[in-house]
């Protein structure tokens, strides 16, 4: 009942839109056409319809904008999206961010895919392109891209998050958007072979328990990984969403460790080296370590927290009016399944529980849907994920209580939009 | 082990390939590269390693060939894939297919999405897109594009196929490859409102047994649908793949009928009539009915039925040699999951369970995989698809005897795809 009084509501803007586009309606048949708008159906039959649906397409005074009566396009071999949709990444020379308030579902479209890279994306010729995998191994091997896709393959759907997303946020409410606070997260099927069949081949000594992983980029990133936590899931992947990778993901080969922070998943992948212990690297040591309070460093803080984010509204936001709103986000945890979503619009003090979208998939993000009913005042909109392990999504004051604020990586806090009588909506910490 | 083996004779091509590649690199240090080569740990050190790879990443002679010694690109606001990859639809005017042979797991990429229309693909605006409700309704509405998006959404993976893909067979072999012959299928994340909803807004008449759908192409698609079998599950969908809809997929609004042949799916939706009977139109007459060999037509027949085709190897491949290969393929079904896909390597005497790779959803692509040793003699591979209401793909025979070869549409039988001793891989029916 109240979707159909918003429903109601929204048909008077629809009104005035239409007055306005069609000046030589409005003098043609103003009954019919008014008949719509009252939403009598006597006059209205399936005839009406026809002669009436032309101007509602377009505007009458361009015929050409009635695509009934042009031809169209003809078929392409590779698409494009429509000229009338602009959205983008929010691009700096070394990261992109993902228009999380304006996608749909949970797969991120390859082209808005986030990025995160340390001296640009190189360009690399696949046939050129090796895996070296060696140290604690029986036979150091060396694999092309065209070996590598002749193993059994993996396909699954996983969320990488860079451990930097929304780290400015440690210090207060920093970022407007939810692009600009959460974007360095996207969700993409992958496709690939087990890291543990290629290791099959390689051999494995009983004393190799570390990973270090090396790109071939112009920064040979490099990390170290404790092997047995990540060899049950870890993927040498090739492709996504059904293409190979993009440049900007590693194209042609990168690792992925589903759940893990994003700068573990080795882009453009060269080598794997077997070791005993971490090699303690830059991005280790000086980076992507956790300063906590008395100054010592959490370091090889490898999961990715449950975490979740209102998409819709959200900040930059706008609502057009009081009425019926459906509050739209994504949650995700790298230790598993998303178990709960509890939404609230009064800051935290109460709780509803949201709709989680099927199919609810292992670290992966999660749609999370509620129906809530504006009344035109003052809101804070607030969502917490609670994962499989039981682990809930902390407040910003609960996280600070813990991990103080000299942390840059890993900030996981409950995310607030303020929403404003006039409808605008901002980011705030309460 | 087979698999050891394999890798093993693999890499004798790769020493080729990098003897050729690295002249410098042979006459440097050949006792340590041809270490790698014959799988030698001793003198494979980590330093060694580094010291080696470089050569391996690209042609030594050319230093810009080493990503690893120049910045790579700067991010950018919406992503583009690697200038080396080619994979494109087989476009004709008023058809594009998918190169399923080329694609992994099972989202297709938007961009490559197959295309079928009538009279090409319309420019929309979506700002002046409008989709009027009526026929036997309580209350006409007429609803913009805004209106449709603040309704609830739902999200969901979903194939779409046009029951012309692979039409040409019924009369015998006619495609090479399985883009020419399949390609007429694709799978999505679809994300819109639940025609369910916006019938909730307009109200519906008891006699309301039927829907007309129509679109705003210059075609004006037109068909008729049981308004209760489709209420269920139909969208409207404004979103694939987390964008907005392609505009060959209907931008900005499509009908989506899970399971159902796809040219009820009705693109660049504009207008829905709720009727007490079908309107027979030209697309459900003439067009989208199934000859039988009585000369009668099967008409409405709308569930796409159970069917599956292996991707690798299959037509105008060629496999390398001897030895490991996977097999991999897709299968789907119009009325549900899949429950089972039995491969055979010997033209359908034996049958093997291949495993289906996790999420199998209802009425979406499924991923196959099965391994199997090339002996390099003669194969007839194929795949044969059980879904979940015990319904099995039929062969080419059992197909033919029911429907005859008067039909176009609806053709699911059984693929088989012929290896010769050289490898080569081509379409035939056994």
């Amino acid at each position: 009942m109240k979707l159909v009084k918003q429903q109601t509501a929204q048909s008077t803007p629809l009104k005035e839109k239409t007055t306005t586009a069609m000046p030589t309606t409005r003098a043609k048949d103003p009954p019919t056409r008014r008949a719509f708008l009252v939403g009598a159906t006597s006059v209205v039959g399936a005839a009406a319809a026809h002669v009436l649906l032309t101007p509602f397409l377009g505007n009458a005074a361009d015929v050409t904008d009635d695509p009934t009566r042009v031809p169209g396009a003809p078929a392409t071999e590779y698409g494009q999206r429509s000229p009338f949709e602009r959205v983008r990444r929010l691009a700096k020379p070394q990261r992109s961010r993902t228009p999380l308030q304006a996608l749909h579902g949970v797969v991120t479209p390859s082209a808005l895919h986030f990025e995160r890279h340390h001296n640009g994306v190189p360009r690399i010729d696949p046939s050129r392109h090796r895996l070296l995998v060696h140290g604690l191994v029986e036979r150091p091997l060396i694999f092309t891209m065209d070996e590598l896709k002749r193993f059994p393959a993996v396909s699954r759907l996983a969320f990488l998050e860079c451990s930097g997303n929304s780290g400015q946020e440690w210090k207060g409410p920093r970022g407007t958007s939810a692009q600009e606070i959460h974007g360095l997260t996207s969700t993409s099927e992958w496709t690939g072979v087990r890291l543990s069949t290629v290791l099959g081949e390689t051999g494995r000594h009983a004393e190799a328990t570390w990973m270090l992983a090396e790109g071939s980029d112009a920064a040979a990133m490099t990390r170290s990984v404790p092997l047995d936590r990540i060899l049950g899931e870890a993927l040498l992947c090739y492709a996504q969403n059904g293409e190979p990778l993009r440049p900007e993901q590693g194209y042609p080969l990168r690792l992925l460790l589903p759940g893990w922070e994003g700068n573990t998943c080795i882009k453009w992948v060269r080598r794997l080296k077997l070791t005993s212990a971490p090699l303690m690297t830059r991005e280790e040591t000086s980076k992507y370590t956790d300063v906590m309070p008395d100054g010592t460093a959490r370091q090889f803080t490898f999961e990715m927290e449950a975490k979740s984010v209102i998409t819709s509204p959200s900040g930059g936001q706008r609502l057009p009016g009081p009425g019926f709103v459906e509050i739209r986000g994504l949650a995700w945890s790298g230790r598993g399944r998303v178990e709960r979503v509890d939404v609230s619009v009064d800051g935290g003090k109460r709780w509803r529980t949201a709709a989680l979208q099927s199919p609810v998939l292992p670290k992966c993000h999660t749609r999370f849907r509620t129906a809530w009913q504006w009344d035109g005042r003052e809101a804070v909109l607030q969502s917490r994920c609670t994962d499989e392990t039981g682990y809930r999504q902390p407040t910003h004051e609960e996280l600070v209580a813990v991990r103080g604020t000299n942390s840059y990586y890993h900030y996981n806090a409950v995310q607030s939009w303020k929403i404003d009588e006039d409808g605008r909506v901002s980011n705030v910490q309460v």
